[in-house]
């Protein structure tokens, strides 16, 4: 019997991580497995002290990354009956961006007892969001600057990233930023752990620390205007990058002990969550443009070239694969406006219809609108109920309904927002075009892609073919891919990333072909959307700025 | 012991007639009934026949008129042990227009057993809604004729009015058309019943038929270019109009009979249904807006001038009080919408805590945005989920909610709503305003007043006090009001008409002053409101127009 191979792909979550078993000739994902963390998201109680935590932060607890991977790992061979030396690497996706303050030999400060208590020893989980006057503070002193950086990110940085986050930790604690010797996101960290040297990814730094391959991070003299001494933080952060895919280091004897995993097998370097998600959906070269589809949506695509434009979300060279530029935009909310139209509520017997034919509410409301034709519904909506994070870039951005009547039902309002967030997505899709990047076709990942009426919509008004990834586990699984890569490509057949890529995926579970007809109704209603999109986005009307202002005071 | 004297107010509605008997030295309500039609709104077959209705239709039948008054009146007079001879005068709303074929001695051609299976010659009700083909041609011919009479209506004519409706029988059914010797409103067929001779009233004729005092009917040749032979309907019309208010004549013997009333009391021409409610709301001056506020919103006002407005849906002189011109205007959804928020749907828990506290979906929705601060919620709306009846007068225009969040919830969406038709009053008002009709406060009666935090909004956004009518039968009070001015004035203390009202209301019931401070808020809502007003209403967008075009076909 031939020996099997498997790469173990490990992607650490908001609430959990996951450890999935592919074996690396035929892509059979042989078994996967969930560990939750013991302290969840810290945003009530610091874990052993009496310290409550403000609003807005959210935290988590390295420990528990460490003891879930042990056990993860254990319940992922022992449910697939894999034998620990069939283990030939190792690939991390990690949420981002976490940024967590160390020693110099990595460990975290919350791990001593001087710090345990300062809430800013401990990581800070993408979802913290109590760093936005440090982030508004970068963007007005960017932008008064023309910082060079700023057209990588479409103008406008995110309170989730790293540097708002380090900032905040200078002004509320100059002690702890004092002892923080490195200031490091928990995927390079994981890495550092299991490898035993920091080997920062460049996907971290180039799409949540504003770094890139030519210019670094931003400058010394810049970080001192923002507040003096802050510039202390470049010592903190990396000194090399590598690519996504570079083979980090072995596995130490110290871990794989404890890890029961073979000494030495390769790790790969980290990658963000979305990002590998788009390497296991196919996006294997330029062209082929990944939306991961959730609460919100990222787009992904590569292109050999770079170009800047608006509304990028950020552009950075082997950021997904190596030898291309990866280019990620955004919709803010997209499943969440789906289920902010269920919470809004429904007719009472409505309710009782999806109990009697034991349907969820969403399965309900699109058995009654599936039907509809093009604008049947005579509704338009502005998709931008958790602000616009694509082309306009702008958090003050809100929700629009356009075309109501006292006959509008709420099967009629969730189909406009399904429709809206397909037009932003044309959006997004046309604003590549224009500079320069071609989107031949869509590959859909994410937990939307089970909603088959969405992505025919979808379809129809961006034009173009969306095949759905066949793996439930595109996250887990783009690391166990990268961990293949950093293996050296030294097995047979694996010569190239795309056969790599080729090998560990297989064909997609679903493809929607655009609908002719329907893509020419949509177009009418695509051009409304854009004049919508311009009077409310681009400055002609500031009554969204305003309405803002109002509800904030 | 001093003899009582009553007037009987008789108030004919879509699907009953009620009747007020009100003291008309104290303004006391002595005794109120109801009585249903025996065969309601007609829109499935026709009486007595195997004749179905097609969509759109809805008829009444003048038997149940006949009926009805009868038994009404009878139990007015024994629920409030009122003697018969107690009875001084009797005063007709109804509601309208109701456009009715008679032969030359007033019998419904309906009645005829040659006429009693065509459609056409049953009473068309106001939600006759067949006739709006006519009516586009009828629009469409006098803007391009540049009809002298289309600006008093604003620009526009409803299908809901005589015009139409003559039209479609005279389309439809050439020979009712010709067997129509008169073609007459339902309050002006009910008082020549009452008093045995037409007597057509200014009102109606003004309001719902295209008639002024100074050139009559649209012309001839108008009407004749509409469709030949049309203008035969001329012969079918009233030859001459009476304020209302006027004497019509004098009960006839035969009526008296019937009705049990004293034989040759006063009655009063007829007045419309909504224009009555203003009189018994104490529209006595000019100056005074009354709002009758229900599933619509009907704006009445008097002025000495006659001036033309945009958006004004009628202008008519003596047509609610004589001496005055009195202009309407309109919300075409009020109450509609707030119930559309409410069938829209809510959230599970919303129905249980409404029957846990057993108060109205619309009461939970108003509990819970109460406390809210102008702007507070974040949403600004367009209240044209039925068209634009007052100044943009366009029926293609729909409902716009701008500044949805993923935080927004049913109540505020209640809410925005509520100011949204607040907005649209302001409109109206500063559209008054603006060509010299001053509006000083607003007298409110209708459904909806018994909704003080609606009430409140309304004053702290128009800037005005609102007072509420006392009567909850304003309707049937303001017939009785001008069953009194009928008789002649010859009663002590009844020497001007603004006497007659003082006399027969007692003051209001709630007064609403504007909140300084809220008003303050609202304006700068209300300039967005405008804006957004304007953007859609006024030609900059044609999304609502293409978006309605969608749906329709």
């Amino acid at each position: 019997m031939e020996r099997k191979q498997y790469s173990l792909g490990l992607d650490f979550g908001t609430e959990s991580v996951r450890c999935l078993a592919v074996d690396i000739n035929s892509g059979e994902e042989k078994a996967m497995a969930i560990q939750e963390y013991s302290d969840g998201v810290i945003n009530g109680g610091l874990p052993d002290t009496f310290v409550q935590l403000e609003t807005d932060w959210a935290l988590q607890n390295p420990r528990d990354w460490l003891d879930s991977m042990r056990v993860v790992i254990g319940k992922t061979l022992r449910d697939g009956a894999i034998d620990s030396s069939e283990v030939v690497s190792l690939g991390i996706s990690f949420t981002s961006s976490t940024v967590l303050p160390t020693t110099d030999d990595g460990t975290p400060l919350c791990f001593l007892s001087r710090w345990k208590s300062e809430p800013h020893a401990w990581p800070k989980l993408w979802k913290h969001h109590a760093a936005q006057p440090e982030a508004s503070l970068i963007n007005e002193l960017a932008q008064k600057e023309k910082e060079p950086w700023l057209k990588r990110y479409g103008g406008k940085i995110s309170s989730e990233w790293l540097f708002p986050k380090a900032l905040q930790i200078f002004k509320e604690s100059p002690e702890c930023f004092a002892a923080s010797q490195r200031i490091v996101e928990g995927g390079d960290w994981i890495v550092w752990k299991l490898v035993g040297q920091e080997m920062r990814s460049v996907c971290q730094a180039g799409y949540k620390a504003l770094w890139n391959s030519e210019d670094g991070y931003p400058s010394q003299s810049f970080l001192e205007k923002l507040d003096k001494g802050f510039g202390q933080v470049l010592n903190k952060l990396g000194e090399k990058h590598f690519p996504v895919g570079t083979r980090a280091g072995e596995l130490t004897s110290k871990m794989a002990s404890q890890l029961s995993l073979p000494s030495g097998i390769p790790v790969a370097t980290a990658i963000i969550d979305a990002h590998s998600a788009a390497v296991a959906s196919g996006m294997d070269a330029q062209g082929r443009m990944v939306m991961v589809m959730g609460t919100s949506t990222c787009h992904l695509i590569m292109d050999k070239k770079e170009v800047f434009a608006e509304g990028v979300a950020g552009v950075v060279k082997d950021g997904v694969l190596p030898g291309y530029y990866a280019y990620e935009s955004g919709q803010a909310a997209v499943g969440d406006i789906f289920a902010w139209v269920t919470k809004l509520g429904l007719p009472e017997d409505y309710y009782k219809e999806s109990k009697e034919k034991n349907i969820s509410i969403h399965e309900l409301l699109l058995r009654k609108s599936v039907d509809q034709k093009p604008g049947q519904h005579g509704l338009l909506a502005l998709d931008w109920l958790n602000g616009n994070r694509s082309v306009l870039m702008n958090s003050d951005l809100s929700g629009v309904l356009v075309g109501l009547t006292l006959n509008t039902k709420p099967e009629d309002i969730y189909r406009a927002m399904i429709e809206a967030t397909a037009f932003g997505t044309r959006v997004i899709i046309e604003n590549f075009e224009k500079n320069g990047i071609k989107v031949e076709e869509i590959y859909a990942c994410g937990g939307l892609v089970s909603n088959s009426m969405l992505l025919q919509i979808y379809s129809d008004i961006t034009g173009k073919t969306i095949k759905v990834a066949a793996s439930a586990q595109t996250t887990a699984l783009g690391a166990a891919i990268l961990g293949v890569m950093a293996a050296g490509l030294e097995y047979e057949g694996f010569s190239t990333i795309e056969n790599v890529i080729a090998k560990m995926t297989i064909p997609p579970q679903a493809v929607y072909q655009s609908n002719q007809g329907n893509h020419r109704g949509y177009k009418n209603l695509y051009e409304k959307y854009i004049q919508m999109h311009d009077y409310f986005g681009r400055g002609k009307s500031v009554v969204m700025k305003e309405l803002k202002f109002c509800s904030d005071k």
